[in-house]
């Protein structure tokens, strides 16, 4: 009878609020933490958080700021810093000034701001899939719907066919939207596949969002290619870009948005100015660490494409498993030959061990709107150092057989 | 023919972004600017960005720091920093754990975090005007409708009767959002009014959201009441707090929602976990400044009182001024005698000058969603010296006369 009272005193949480996704590496967090009670050893092949260092130049500007009060800085994010910013595209051939740039809270808020400001309640965005799970919930919080086009792992995750997203288009749809490298996927498109979105997306007049945060994590001798180094996209083009991966700085929470529509500078501009502005520390590391020497990258170039040598050349080695090629980023998506990667992977943390060590990985199905595939995929990052993805490898092949055989 | 072309080609900004308000501050800037350029000192009443330094213990930490990889940290921010916030709540006389309170990217984003999990689009939140001009931005970034009670610089913009907010609730009507004490207007919610308040949200199932930034900024002896301080709203309470004022520390983006709600806490984190977390630096400094000294916050207030006592006895001098007299917060709302606070305010930057200084003032229109309201009011923070407060007021005078005069 009180639980009834207490129930109807409530007042009611949204359709909307209801509809966010949990994060799909949180539900397995509580069996992580119990495995570590039961003093197992964790190998966390499930996230996205670089062990690098970040530059000792960007640790050392926080160190010796003389702010006395810290105060607002500019919604749009300091002159100094967008300045700064301007010039370091221009090395990567990106063509844009200071004032094609906002700096965001993270290029989690960049993405927020680009789909408030070009989507309605209900308006579509077409994203290929499996793509970077919280796109789920920034497309939930804008009340944008999402419409997949499905990558296949067989291809390496490349761009599906162009006539696929086509076929999608309607008047709702408002953007294309694309991770370059890919998270999950590894995937680096092609100066070819750009160009197709690029006459799509001109063609419609929508939008083309490139996710450009793993920009420098590229292997093999290969080119990122920007949507804004010379596509004709200076009307359609809204990069996302972060400092979280590029100098191991996730922490900080800086990103921007950086677009040469006006219109579309001037309308995000006025969401960033109702949060105020982006944080005045991680500016200030943010701006150091442009400064970051290119031997700081070139040895986490090598780190990295080591790690993902390895990595797939073990991988590669267990009966049953297909893992796709990744050419940039730092995760690899791999396709298990178990029933369903989320209740193995929970497995893995609540019932399996080789020596007191496991791993936790990340299952697939949240990287992918459309419901039942992927499902006995895993992300996995390649975050850790070489001797323990060896060893995570291990206990992964293992398992496969453990698991299989029960 | 090109610029016809180009329009053609142009994907379109939404229906929500054209809608988002620019801030009613910010289209003074350039005129500000002009007018420095020009050689004029400019006395800026407009802003919320106190002068007060930030907490050394604050600034301390982050020099400390032995961040070697700035990583993120916890989406409901970290353990420890929760921890100690409930105990600064608990000597506030508000009784809440960790697990109520979720760390956010400011006092905006545990505003728009609390939206999103109560509203959907065109749902209506309730709120006294003038309020804080960014919950518009807020509101229209959620599809959410502010549905408007005026409040009078009569009653010193007192609570308007309950009757008032009674009338205006629907079956789309989901919260209730007060600022207290108020920005702009200084005031500072009673006991009874918070009563009043805590009954019509129960008998309506509706949340009560409380912005409490100002908390401690509270004069003559008053008592702040939080919502969370015996009102029986373990289910319908909401705070958004931020340590931007508190602790002079607009910069650092660090504030958070707090609620015995679980549902509601529990979905808010779902949003949190999308930007996956607020800033670590600014998280360091904000856990540091819990150790603030009382006496940093006696001097402050002291300062602040003082501020006041001689802004408001000023104003009142002028002749056909009205002023509110703020019991809290550190703005007040002044009626002046001009036909329009807009373009006075932009007369006062452009056209105006006393000894080569002016001074900018934040017009109150862009406070008031009901339009033709309080268009002759400004809002003026007394977030500068006394010597300088005494000069704007001054000017101020000499202002009125001569624009009235021309």
């Amino acid at each position: 009878m009180s639980q009834i009272t207490i129930i109807k005193n409530m007042p009611i949480i949204s359709t909307k609020g209801k509809n966010m996704p949990e994060s799909p590496i949180r539900k397995l967090v509580p069996y992580a933490e119990d495995a570590k009670k039961r003093g197992i050893e964790v190998f966390h092949l499930n996230i996205g958080q670089p062990d690098i260092n970040t530059p000792q130049i960007a640790l050392d500007a926080i160190k010796n700021n003389t702010i006395k009060v810290l105060a607002y800085s500019r919604s749009e994010g300091s002159e100094e810093y967008r300045t700064k910013i301007a010039a370091y595209y221009a090395k990567n051939n990106i063509d844009v000034t200071a004032s094609d740039i906002i700096v965001t809270t993270g290029g989690s808020e960049a993405l927020l701001f680009a789909m408030g400001s070009i989507t309605d309640p209900n308006d579509e965005i077409i994203i290929p899939e499996p793509f970077y799970a919280n796109y789920i919930g920034f497309s939930t919080a804008s009340g944008v719907k999402i419409v997949p086009v499905i990558s296949k792992i067989e291809n390496n995750f490349a761009l599906p066919p162009i006539s696929e997203f086509e076929k999608l288009i309607t008047p709702k749809t408002k953007a294309i939207l694309i991770c370059n490298p890919g998270n999950p996927t590894g995937y680096l498109y092609s100066k070819e596949e750009i160009e197709k979105l690029a006459e799509i997306v001109k063609k419609h007049n929508l939008f083309l969002i490139a996710d450009e945060v793993y920009r420098e994590f590229v292997y093999d001798n290969e080119q990122h290619q920007s949507i804004l180094s010379g596509f004709g996209l200076d009307n359609h083009a809204i990069i996302i870009d972060s400092v979280s991966k590029r100098y191991s700085m996730c922490g900080a929470r800086i990103g921007c948005l950086v677009s040469k529509n006006k219109e579309l500078i001037q309308t995000a501009l006025k969401f960033a100015q109702a949060r105020l502005s982006p944080p005045t520390f991680a500016q200030i590391a943010s701006e150091a660490a442009l400064d970051t020497p290119q031997s700081y990258f070139d040895e986490v170039i090598v780190e990295y494409k080591g790690r993902r040598d390895l990595l797939i050349q073990e991988l590669n080695k267990i009966e049953g498993v297909k893992v796709a090629n990744p050419k940039g980023a730092f995760y690899c998506v791999a396709e298990l030959p178990v029933d369903n990667a989320d209740k193995f992977a929970q497995w893995l943390l609540e019932d399996f061990n080789l020596n007191n060590q496991t791993v936790m990985v990340a299952p697939c199905a949240g990287f992918y709107s459309t419901p039942g595939i992927g499902t006995n995929q895993v992300r996995i990052a390649y975050v850790l150092k070489k001797e323990d993805l060896i060893k995570s490898v291990e206990i992964l092949k293992l398992a496969i057989e453990t698991y299989n055989n029960n």
